[in-house]
């Protein structure tokens, strides 16, 4: 039964005569890696296949082999086959959503427990710790051999959704797959030098402001930091350079709350990170924004203490309902008994 | 044959009717995790077998099965039969150098290039990405099942040695080894979040003050920051603080040679990290320390200008050496070709 889905998209694709390949908006190394593979693979076996993301491949998947074939713009053409790659909605395409629309058949795959069910085949498992862990079942079900090309894109899929297997939601099935990926040729050492150790200076020195400014409230459960425009220019650094700081904060010890409020030209965007059961999302959306249990974000108009008074303040709110009667789990799960999945 | 020397130290151990298993001075996980793992087996068996630790246990580890029980002062009486785990010479063990000594049959159990080769059963093993992974074998040689109390000291030695399967020394076998233990019980992010992501709120500020501080120098192949008396007051940070502040230069964009420089009692300490090439441990033999290649240090009486001074003449040498005829490694390998054992 668990093979079923993987083998009806791969028979499905196989005897396609084009398909298109979806990213959703801002793609991630799971997203983009597990998109290459299955296009590699398609090609392989002779299936004209296409990779699009609407906002392009962020710098450090651009070595990936097929990476700068990927499309930002939709052809005019219509495809016969579509695959929707980690679109909650179909929406989540972007400029790609028309195309996905127009498709004859539409496969919808995500590993996300937000993906709404749309399309004719949906291959939605939330076991998986990458949705390039459902796509090795469909080049699996292909028959393509994985060479260390279509490995490389794994293990960038595989390496990016775990935090490089720091995550709880890595498996056996994640170590055992991820080995036979390296005997294939691939490198996860190259996925973290691109991922992990590429910081600039810029960025560097101001991680390092931010960290140096770190407050904490609740009894230290909580931990949050500003990042205004003085502080990029002070430091050099582009307003990327963000990344990974609210993440650093969340690490602390006791913390279970991390925030970081960047000052921009929308307001006061936060971004927010929780661990032992409190939730991300419900506290994005109070304010109108939203994410998952271990991630989320908002923007609000304001000035800076403002919005920071008022974020601790349901923050604080959230950390007693954390305290209460629901099971505690680490926030970076994505959970569900594997298998779960469906057709229609 | 590749099998032959953990069944022969299997067979030493299980007939032995005591053992000692003792951990080299400034213990990290892997040596504590596979101490333990080692004795939590032979005990399982009825073999009466403690870990020894001139320096006790980091406070990251105190949590692993068996811990508790580790002695920081030898006892009177001698052991028959003594393991000596990753020490490259016997004084590596500190106090419990002497009861080595006097045991009747030694065991050497190392993965690091740098071992002296002494003792009765020199289980050297370069390949191994950890001494837990050749604990394993020891373990599987004595045929004790892999409970979850073993496999999560394992675990703990695996994750450590390998930066979190982040390091270029994981092969699939670390891989695969990592899913038996998770299967068996252990558990990878119980590690993660003891090692790292319990940074103080002072440690945090120490690491932004030292990063926000950061600078480069030869064209940016260089990265180096300082830590001082009063940056650790204002911080309200401890000494131990200072880890992972050179790691994270290291993995700077286009950084080839890391350093931080404290000043101490004892003088300015430097520690380096570099990579593709650049040899640590020559840079730091030039001014009486040591290491391995990817990360070593020295100590230096003088002022931190003076000191930084020569230090980066002796790094731009190296890194000039590095860009000449030698082949390019990553600088975190233990690397030798796997069964490079012997036994005298």
């Amino acid at each position: 039964m668990a093979t079923t889905l993987p083998r009806q998209i791969a028979t499905t694709l196989r005897t396609s005569p084009n398909a298109l390949i979806a990213c959703h908006v801002s793609p991630d190394g799971d997203c983009i890696g597990a998109s290459l593979a299955l296009a590699l693979a398609l090609n392989r076996l002779g299936v004209p296949a296409v990779v699009g993301s609407a906002d392009g491949v962020p710098e450090m998947f651009t070595d990936l082999p097929g990476a700068a074939e990927i499309m930002t713009v939709p052809p005019v053409e219509a495809f016969t086959t579509a695959v929707a790659m980690e679109c909650s909605t179909i929406d989540r395409a972007g400029a790609f959503a028309e195309a996905l629309q127009r498709a004859r058949t539409l496969i919808n795959i995500d590993h996300h427990l937000s993906n709404a069910g749309y399309g004719h085949l949906v291959y939605w498992d939330t076991s998986a710790s990458a949705v390039g862990e459902q796509i090795t079942e469909i080049i699996r079900a292909l028959g393509t051999p994985v060479d260390a090309a279509i490995a490389q894109c794994l293990l960038a899929a595989l390496v990016t959704d775990t935090g490089a297997f720091r995550y709880p939601n890595v498996t056996p099935h994640t170590l055992r797959l991820a080995a036979e990926l390296v005997e294939a040729g691939g490198s996860i050492h190259r996925v973290v030098e691109r991922v992990y150790e590429t910081r600039s200076p810029g960025s560097l020195k101001l991680l390092g402001m931010a960290l140096a400014s770190v407050r904490l409230s609740a009894d230290g459960r909580v931990a949050w930091t500003v990042v205004t425009p003085e502080m990029m220019a002070a430091a050099g650094a582009l307003p990327e350079d963000t990344t990974g700081i609210v993440g650093m904060l969340r690490a602390m010890r006791g913390v279970k709350v991390a925030l970081m409020f960047e000052v921009t030209p929308d307001g006061i965007r936060a971004s927010i990170r929780s661990r032992d059961g409190a939730r991300s999302n419900v506290i994005a959306e109070t304010f109108g924004g939203g994410g998952h249990q271990g991630a989320a974000g908002f923007t609000l108009p304001g000035t800076l203490d403002d919005v920071v008074m008022k974020a601790l303040a349901v923050v604080d709110k959230e950390l007693h309902e954390a305290d209460g009667a629901r099971p505690r789990t680490t926030g970076n799960e994505v959970t569900r008994k594997r298998g779960n999945r469906k057709t229609r």
